[in-house]
């Protein structure tokens, strides 16, 4: 451990951050008896806000939101150079405590340790709004407003809300926001210097290692796509096998290639066929038209193009072997982003001074930091949550983790400002 | 032509059948604007039986219903011999005007044959209920209860309507029935001395090879089955392939094997699996269960229940050498149904004299005629349906194909009372 280590009580703050998990894990902050459930402009998420903005105020945070509810609080004036710390606290539908919730109240905890120890760092905490799209279907809404990826057009008509169909802009306009000025988002960034995020990992690497701390060197790229095939809906008893048109078949050789075709590509590149929707879907059908939905990602863009590239022309030709016909669509592309290397030694060195285990890894899952990374020194922190669980009530992970990575923000800040 | 063979008029038959068969894709008869649709004790289901009551009162038949409501008109007093035709005049939910519907006017127009021509033939005609598992989800209920093919426990507490879940007895007896009575359905085939059941063939067989009948030798045997994988939901981004337990992957396996396998029985043997369920379902999440119902058939029994035990190995073996867990559950098991062979020779005879292209085959669905036929000498009828699409709006065949059916049913009648 260096000279200037800062040492931090982490038993207190283990115990400060499981507080607050578990009190925005109450019926007041949830909108499901069995699950966390909360997004944006419900009673539950503003009850959400308000918890960790009067525990800001009280360290002497000026809080404030932007024109669409990203939450910003900050101990210095503006204009004035700050450090970012945050993530978001709105969950999936079927969510569990500590997705988005446990970066925010992390970082949280820094400010108190910040205020605690008496260290003077100057720090905003950014709380995103609709990370998971679980209010409006749009994953990483706030952070992409801010870092201006969206357009107006989209924003007022094409977002609509998951419950009623009505537009964002609404919704945004009766909570008391001003969706028109959404552009001023961007300047949330203005006074920056850096910007770490703390996350559960959502895999299981780091519990399988017996590993602590992860520190993110990049952010995979991500590949969205539909296969579909195109057979004929014939009776499954009427038909001999030699007369059939089976997507079913065609799309099941899709799933396997998938598989082969990520393994080939190496360590860091994935494919998964999580959706396979068959119609009609009846036992006694051959199923005509098949719908694969694919994630492929890697932090290596060439990578998962490649893979996508070769599975579309896989089931093109799977498809004709047959007498059928298949389409590949690409849904969306979102590309790789790489961390900030100081931001990242800087994460490192007070990982290795922390004299815990950890890694240097990529995120295999889209967060909120891609968008700040675009015009901000970022970096991402992970820790493990049991089984690799996210998204789900039965999600865990352990609030002394959080205090030690409070600790190693804490100690990367005091480095980097 | 044998010097007795009954010609008939076959356009003026293949005008009443037409008629029929367009009365009843008429508004009163169908639940839904844009398909057939009718199930048991609906108003749409009543006036149907209420319209062919009435075409059979007005040739001199006595038309009653037995306890649950399956419809039986006889031209004959009850203990004197007469022979059975007739199918089911109820549609799957999304249906078109032939299945089940055509063989009902079909056999309504020998009645109308007989009575125009004097031929004195003693014929008695039924209409099943609940073939098709529209209302109550239970597939040949009315011809399962004739032949008593199920236990009063299950009619009274087991059989349930899909619209609001409530037991088939209440219903049976809110529209008039005695449900408590099901075991005197049985003596509906007494005075039967054979049975003839005309459907459209829901295959692509006699279409594709140019012709009008096919005359039915056998009624496959059905095993419905069900695989269910057990892998782990993890994280699409998070989650090296090589720590995935991914249940589609193994189903997608079973998929392809069930078809060699299907094809490797041969002719004859035909193996589907035309449901596949993934959970959770999302792009961004590996599949943690899979389940997949499968469909597999064959007039051998040997040959269909050879596929389902090698299936059901194969899926357990795969998922094992995967890591996972696998289970195969038989759902159903009905054994193939032979076709008398007098009433075959007698329809094939007909057919022969007719004049027309026929063939003699399997019938790859399942029909009431296979409850029947464990009591009555039976056999079936088929005629084509244009590319084979059955339980669909666009489900066409052709009248003129019902009135040569019917000129073969009535001549093979006259050779067999």
């Amino acid at each position: 451990m260096s000279s200037d280590y800062q040492a931090i009580d982490r038993v207190k703050s283990s115990g400060r951050i499981g507080r607050d998990i578990d009190t925005l894990a109450g019926p007041d902050y949830t909108r499901s008896p069995t699950a966390i459930c909360r997004y944006a402009y419900t009673e539950e998420y503003r009850n959400t806000l308000d918890y960790v903005s009067a525990e800001l105020r009280a360290l002497g945070f000026d809080v404030a939101e932007d024109p669409v509810g990203n939450l910003v609080a900050r101990n210095r004036r503006e204009g004035e150079k700050v450090f970012g710390i945050g993530s978001h606290c709105d969950s999936n539908r079927n969510g569990g405590k500590y997705d988005g919730t446990m970066g925010v109240v992390t970082a949280l905890e820094v400010c108190r340790l910040n205020h605690e120890l008496d260290l003077g760092l100057p720090l905003q905490l950014i709380s995103f709004l609709e990370e998971e799209s679980s209010g409006f279907g749009e994953p990483l809404l706030g952070s992409r407003i801010m870092a201006q990826r969206v357009t107006d057009e989209h924003l007022r008509e094409g977002v609509r809300a998951i419950d009623d169909g009505r537009p964002f802009w609404e919704h945004a306009t009766e909570a008391g926001y001003e969706p028109e000025r959404w552009r001023e988002s961007i300047h949330v960034l203005d006074d920056l210097v850096g910007w770490i995020e703390m996350h559960i990992e959502q895999g299981r690497v780091l519990q399988d290692a017996g590993e602590r701390l992860g520190v993110v060197t990049a952010i995979v790229g991500l590949l969205w796509a539909d296969i579909e095939v195109f057979g004929r809906s014939d009776h499954a008893g009427g038909t001999p096998m030699d007369l059939r048109q089976d997507a079913g078949a065609v799309a099941a050789e899709c799933v396997l290639e998938l598989e082969r075709l990520a393994r080939a590509a190496g360590p860091g590149t994935v494919g998964t066929a999580g959706e396979c929707e068959y119609e009609p879907g009846l036992k006694n059908v051959i199923p005509g038209h098949v719908r694969l939905g694919l994630d492929i990602r890697s932090v290596d863009a060439e990578s998962y193009h490649g893979v996508a590239r070769e599975i579309g022309e896989f089931a093109r030709s799977a498809a004709a072997r047959r007498g059928m016909r298949a389409e590949f669509v690409e849904r969306s592309d979102t590309p790789p982003t790489t961390m900030n290397e100081s931001v990242v030694d800087a994460l490192a060195q007070a990982a290795e001074e922390s004299g815990e285990r950890f890694r240097l890894m990529p995120s295999g899952a889209g967060h909120d930091t891609q968008l700040v990374a675009s015009l901000v020194p970022s970096a991402m922190v992970f820790v493990p949550c049991k089984d690799g669980i996210s998204h789900d009530p039965s999600e865990e992970a352990r609030p002394e983790d959080g205090a030690l990575a409070a600790e190693m923000m804490v100690n990367a800040i005091r480095e980097l400002v």
